[in-house]
């Protein structure tokens, strides 16, 4: 897979949690390669409640890491 | 989108309690962006207690986040 | 909401431990408001194994966070 | 409740893991408070693989905790 | 039960990682202790990729402790 | 089984990420040792939203772990 991934280091708080949900995507995408079925799949889990509440979930595990990576956007 | 995440900092263990809730949602809206379907869903989840546990599950998970990031808000 | 997390200090472990069940029931109570639909949906729930054992763990990964900002109740 | 939890340090890892066990099933307690009623779902989830692998991830959880709280019992 | 935990430490982060399925396996055999039983749940669960990934779960959760115990097996 | 984890060190995150799933599908292999029915099991999964999901969160895990372990790849 080309390069998609060089750092956890995000400017703010909010591209660490769009990162987090950068890789909660990849998470998917290494195992279900095709983007159409992924795209396919997107429109049943999107409109329910306990997938998107799992997909959730996922994006909060990754954010713990992104977020200790950037030592919590301390100033 | 625009900026709604610009520090992890809270003043309270409640503030941050309630900014993990924030997180748990965000993680949801940038999945199933319209509003007015994220508001549909809510009202069958909110009355199904397995989907509320989970719920409170990923609100956990954003709370170590944002407690860690405020030194469990130790004086 | 009005007050009810001022600290995650705690005297003793299990001080500690009904502070994580109270946090995992907040989780909960931000997203069905209503007491009494709480407390119809845990009849259903407190009979179901499956459900007990989420609603527990969601209680472990408070505890950590508690646990973390207590530094273990180390002597 | 009565005391059941004055620390988390343990002499052995395994102290610790069983420690862990301990915390996981009183998650579970606080929930669903009758003793007779719990037994009785035990008899279910004990037959039921996913039932099992859920409780053993509250285990895990816990094991974390306690793990960290004995720095990992080092010598 | 027997001694089976003496100690986190391992010489290999492989073994470290093999030492997270033993604990993953001890979550189970804790709450159903009859082996034989154990046995006839696995030959249902390794056929359904759903229970395999929630296993997997519970491994790398256990994982976590035991590379951290090791330090990450840094050099 | 063969040596197949001899470091949690990479040279990029991605590499990490990529070793994370390598660990979330060895979680799996260790208890589903056949192959050929993990590839059997894969056809199903990689066409289900919540099991590509579930797949996803032990993915997660496992790159908390092997961040940590290259201390977030800062430098």
């Amino acid at each position: 897979m080309a390069d998609w991934l060089t750092s956890l280091q995000t400017k703010t708080p909010q591209e660490g949690f769009e990162l987090a949900i950068t890789l909660a995507r990849k998470g998917v995408a290494y195992t279900q390669t095709s983007a159409e079925m992924r795209e396919q799949l997107r429109d049943n889990y999107a409109n329910n409640a306990d997938s998107l509440t799992m997909a959730s979930q996922v994006v909060a595990v990754h954010f713990q890491t992104v977020a200790a990576a950037n030592n919590y956007w301390k100033e």
